[in-house]
């Protein structure tokens, strides 16, 4: 089963605006990086509203509503008109795209109105860039208060920027629409390995295990919950392998360990990342530890400033584990709380980013973003934790996409390459 | 392994403090029923401080704390002494026993002040009542401004109103040590049904779900969680039955019919009405609904005043479903809220109580014991739809204590009686 499977209830349902010939089209293909819709010349190619289930790196599975080109005159009342703008009801996000050679007018301003009054957020896309070399958002643009991105659909600049405003604007409780149920089919065993330690809360399970068997349930499947201790014994009272075992990060190399090689392996916090993020900006994030050189500036970011158990690891065990691994010094700095990342991100050569149990997907995805564009790489607490523990590898197994980022090469993975003699700045 | 073996610091700790001969050892023969002391006439007989795990029924397990039997005169500097009142650092509540023959004095008094520095509660006991046929609780009583209770360990008068106070004055957070770990053993498998229906809240487990994995997982053995129709496919992927299985109350009969006969099977319900309450009680509660009669008054006693769901179940289904039995009309009385119940119990032929997710284990043997003080039966919701779903005798197959409350008589237990057409009374 594919992301793609999955109800389309919960995927972010973007609808595009624009008259005929501002190249809405050319703007879903250069968003997915995929030939899904029929571009030309023509004007008004595009006849009804076609909503596509996509998936647009790295904010995830979309689904894009195309809707009919209109003429700025004479368009109301038209068939193809009350059918473009009832798409209005299902849309969390309006993309108003514009030819800046047009400008905009009476049609641009009744999308903008009636997505006002049902609380739908509208970014303004001033398209064909490249084709007006002076600053192409004019005086008509003045005219419609919504934030603009100029972009170019053709030469794909600006892109990154508007997939970014796509995240800023996305509703507060956007998530993927599964954990784990893409993984899995009805009847499948997932078990989980939950240590029980002093940090867990007495007589409760913490939010993501409650998730994650919430989401197992959903999917017709059945949970087993184990401690660390007792996972072998619980998988050789089975008549058939678990389709996943997802582990605490904890636990990683017992349940590694224990979790026969045919059975996909993951942890909590990798399940998280993706879910909450983008895991292959964070796997790619992973990958350039290796690069790190003594001298190098890192940015330990947290998303709040109240997390005694993960400062333990974002201030002593990782930047000890770095150096050992950059054969030298390293330059920390440490950042603390919401909000966007500081401005100077370029200065850094990674960005080490916590679990961000405080943020919502928006958020995380928001700043993974504005690492990207900085073009620095930018890896997270529980990614690196695997990493660390020389099980990436083994914990992506069940996310081809992120493992092809990893790459076949050993080189490019860390684990095997580490002496052995590192395991000791493991945290435990 | 039985309650006994559970770990003693959970267990609730009284210490009998008492001169020499007030009868501290035969009081602990009336509360246990059993011959766990040495009584005898002779003053003293208890040396040292003598710790007991036991079963106070309906309290459950206690530790009781036999002290030396003191002297008023001279007795500090003592060793005995000193060993005595080092009993108070691990006592969650003092009983202060006296002859009324003798009063009390500054022995008591110092009990008292100690006690008192520790914030432990005390309650005075007037033992030997049958002795003393004149009020026994004299202006020594007075002296010291503790609640009395007036028994006689030789006759067992008052011994109720002593469990009582007992259970009123334990510490608020007081639960019993474990709610599924004395039922199993390392290495068990324990299934868990849970339905997702629209109450369920999304993507998280509800506390009690939470309580029994972590108990579970704590005894070293593995939970497996599923919905009520993956049961029987979870059943037949493992390789020894498991344990128990334990369901929502809302899928007893599908899970019922889907486990082996010779698994033992509960509701989470049961557990926590054992965990919560004394579900011996509960249980004779249930059989005496075979008694009822039209024109029979029955009380619904609701803990809080806004939880729409049961209000469907108490005040419609059972209703119905015991007029049904009745064969006839009856009364019905709805009191809601905390505090003890109305003075006037005894006008009642029953008492349902509601599941009490909101008040304490405290809370709920205080209303149970309020009501066997008054005679008048109680048995709650979870207790009571087993029995209207036919599945009582079986899910109590965990509880043999229960079983014995039932009897082997058929016509006692009412499953085997009511005619098929009653199942359609059956909330669903």
């Amino acid at each position: 089963m594919s992301l793609n499977a999955t109800p389309r209830g919960q995927r972010l349902h973007i609808a595009l605006f624009g008259r005929r010939n501002a190249g809405k089209s050319s703007l879903i293909n250069a968003l997915t990086g995929q030939e899904t819709a029929i571009v030309a010349d023509v004007p008004g190619t595009t006849t009804d509203p076609v909503s596509k289930a996509m998936e647009i790196l790295p904010l995830g599975p979309v689904m894009l509503i195309d809707t009919a080109g209109l003429d700025d005159v004479g368009y109301l009342g038209d068939l193809r008109v009350k059918r473009s703008l009832a798409v209005l009801e299902k849309t969390d996000l309006v993309v108003l795209v514009v030819d800046p050679g047009q400008g905009t007018g009476s049609f641009e301003a009744d999308v903008l109105s009636r997505s006002q009054a049902r609380g739908i957020p509208v970014i303004g896309v001033a398209n064909k860039c490249d084709l007006y070399p002076d600053p192409p958002v004019g005086a008509w643009a003045a005219a419609l208060p919504v934030p603009w991105v100029v972009v170019s659909a053709r030469t794909g600049q600006g892109i990154d920027r508007l997939k970014r405003a796509l995240v800023e604007h996305a509703p507060k409780d956007w998530t993927l629409p599964t954990i784990v149920g893409d993984l899995i089919a009805p009847g499948d065993t997932v078990v989980l390995v939950i240590p029980i330690d002093k940090a867990a809360p007495k007589g409760r399970l913490i939010l993501p295990q409650q998730q994650v068997i919430r989401d197992v349930l959903e999917h017709d499947a059945v949970a087993v919950m184990v401690k660390e201790r007792e996972l072998r014994h619980a998988l050789a009272g089975m008549t058939r392998p678990p389709r996943l075992v997802v582990t605490d990060a904890s636990a990683y190399l017992k349940a590694a360990a224990d979790t026969p090689p045919d059975v996909l392996f993951t942890s909590f916090s990798i399940l998280f990342a993706r879910f909450k993020g983008d895991l292959n900006t964070l796997v790619a994030g992973a990958k350039a530890v290796d690069g790190l050189r003594p001298g190098d500036k890192v940015l330990i970011a947290e998303a709040c400033t109240h997390h005694p158990i993960e400062d333990d690891i974002g201030r002593v065990k990782i930047p000890r584990w770095l150096r050992q691994v950059a054969g030298g010094e390293l330059v920390f700095d440490v950042v603390a709380g919401g909000g966007p990342l500081p401005d100077n991100l370029a200065a850094y050569r990674l960005i080490v980013h916590c679990g961000g149990c405080m943020l919502n997907r928006r958020e995380m995805l928001s700043r993974l973003m504005q690492a990207r564009e900085a073009g620095v790489p930018v890896v997270n607490y529980g990614v690196l934790m695997a990493h660390m523990h020389g099980v990436l590898r083994r914990a992506l197994s069940p996310f081809p996409a992120a493992l092809a980022v990893l790459g076949e090469d050993p080189e490019g993975l860390g684990e095997e390459i580490w002496p052995c003699h590192l395991a000791k700045y493991i945290p435990q």
